[in-house]
């Protein structure tokens, strides 16, 4: 189709009608090339905060405002694209709505804020019926009642294609209390909470069994002994138990993060916002046994699922050595390694005392 | 393909696998069954603020969370989806980063608040390319400089087909100015800012022109004399001056919301939460000559245009009788109405004293 571009420079208003077609006016780079980050990077470059009330702006988990002379209020927003980040094949409305919301409120958790409301907006297309819909909106009441969280508002647009889900959540803590990704300091502890690595090996099961069963009449998949995998993958909770208990002991982490893109990415995130390198121990990750049944199975290997699999909503933090006895009486944290000089890297160490280095997506041996 | 289905109750955790297509468990209600009021009516019903910081849920422009003692937050979120918001074909990046943010802030406008901080994210097509970007967040920021607001977060995610934006807006407001849909009086005043019609009229001839020039090369679309219409459009301005201007007046509306789905739904909206019915009057419109010169032309009655085009993102508020000569000073605003008993309705008085009921969607004759 012949292109239509009605440009006029925003800051003078209408002059002129231009018409050309996209590729005449600039050259086209692919997303690709860039990456995530260093596309948001780019992109957010030109912002600068003006607000006395912006606290933190792009560049955390979420965005802290100014709320009362003491309070913050916490604001993150997450997006969930169906064929990218869920297939309706095997994922129940319910269990969406659910993982939306948790989705929303892990990021303000990893404030060290407490979620208070959230809102979905839906763009849907026409293969979603009411019933999904009340599926889906069952499964967000149930994790708003448990997270004590408000839905407070949305929007619903039409869709020509697919599903998507927009979260915003919004939280809210003392001043004080906010964490971000930028604190950590070399030799603080490294700790993350509950196992990591399930909820990608939920999803390569769910996966599996999608294409053992395609087509297949009465056959059922082999879901036997995986059950917590495919929980932590179609129904992860956000550690907001974890934001109450840090506050019940009177710990405040140093740097915080959500695990959400796999240990290694958000590892990688707070050494970079935090200027330090890090050590984590392959024997001190906790990952379930049956990651490793699974893994075994589909030759996977765990330890990859643990670094690099992503969505475990889990939280990864750091504490100054002095906190260690405290951490320890809340039970369910493990400390993993510590923060380094900058200059040394981010790196995994194996129980022979070899290093490899973490990297965002896969890893890679440095020496052994 | 064979759908599987993992269910469980949510609320005790995983028991059994069941395995069934979807058509199985449920009967398919389409959603235009329902229509979109309809339908939000009935999933956020069971809903119920738990929180003692949300002071208002959903049922407004925008969600009102407790921020101090005398101040509150606002929050609102809106989708815009390529194919049924926006059509690439003729919407520069630059002016849809512009109008995302212009879409997100007048909601907050509309609840008497200032805009402070807005979240952009998007749902990115492999069509799309970083030089598009760029353009889009030349826009976003132009938008949030001329607002004096703070970009302050977002996501990015692939999306499969076509582009999905998600914006959130947050601003703020002392709780005694916050204004809702649901305040409006018997007599009080209907208020318009700025002029109807023209963005639908914009839209139409952007549609127009593009069909024209499907498959030509070197021809030039008839933009000419319409230029107005184009960047009402393309690039429409919040409101957030009429909040400083009522501010200045010491004015706060009964009632207040934006014009997104056109001067009749809009109006229906208030009379709705307000309990109560409405007369507006066909020769106190404000409508633009381009309008009507347009309309001339491609056959389309500039008052269909304003009553039920949408997308002005100009305000529509209610005001007491004694307010009068404070809104005579402000200027830009139209007295086009007064709120009625809830028993009369919603009209439009023709100059020959003819009633037409107002209808979300187009309107028909009661009596000439």
């Amino acid at each position: 189709m012949q292109k239509i571009y009605y440009l006029w420079a925003l800051n003078i208003g209408i002059k002129q009608a231009i018409i050309i077609g996209m590729a005449k006016i600039k050259g086209r780079t692919e997303i690709a090339e860039l990456g995530e980050f260093g596309l948001i990077d780019m992109l957010t470059e030109p912002f600068k905060a003006s607000r006395k009330t912006t606290i933190k702006g792009v560049g955390d988990d979420a965005a802290v405002i100014e709320a009362s002379k003491s309070t913050a209020m916490v604001v993150t927003t997450d997006l969930m694209v169906e064929g990218i980040d869920f297939d309706l094949t095997y994922f129940p409305p319910k269990h969406l709505g659910y993982k939306a919301v948790t989705k929303g409120i892990s990021d303000i958790v990893a404030m060290n804020a407490l979620p208070e409301q959230v809102t979905i907006s839906l763009a849907i297309s026409s293969k979603i019926s009411v019933e999904f819909l009340k599926d889906f909106y069952a499964g967000v009441e149930f994790a708003c009642r448990e997270a004590e969280v408000d839905l407070v508002g949305g929007d619903t647009s039409a869709s020509v294609t697919g599903l998507t889900i927009s979260i915003t959540a919004v939280g809210r803590a003392k001043k004080e209390k906010i964490v971000y990704r930028s604190g950590a300091k070399v030799n603080d502890l490294i700790c993350i909470t509950g196992s990591l690595g399930a909820p990608y090996l939920g999803l390569k099961l769910l996966q599996r069994e999608s294409r053992v069963l395609e087509g297949v009449v009465g056959e059922k998949p082999q879901f036997e002994g995986f059950e917590y995998l495919l929980e932590r993958y179609l129904k992860p909770r956000a550690r907001y138990d974890i934001v109450r208990s840090l506050a019940a002991e009177g710990v405040v982490p140093t740097a915080m993060i959500d695990l959400s893109d796999g240990l290694a990415s958000d590892l990688m995130q707070i050494c970079r916002s935090s200027l330090c390198g890090a050590r984590i121990y392959l024997e001190r990750m906790p990952i379930a046994r049956q990651c490793s049944a699974l893994g075994e199975q589909m030759h996977i290997d765990p330890v990859t699922a643990a670094l690099n699999g992503g969505e475990d909503y889990e939280l990864l933090f750091t504490l100054p050595l002095e906190a260690r006895e405290k951490v320890a009486v809340l039970g369910c944290i493990d400390i993993i390694g510590h923060i380094t000089e900058p200059q040394t890297g981010c790196f995994l160490v194996t129980p022979d005392g070899g290093e490899i280095e973490l990297r965002a997506q896969g890893f890679v041996k440095k020496s052994e």
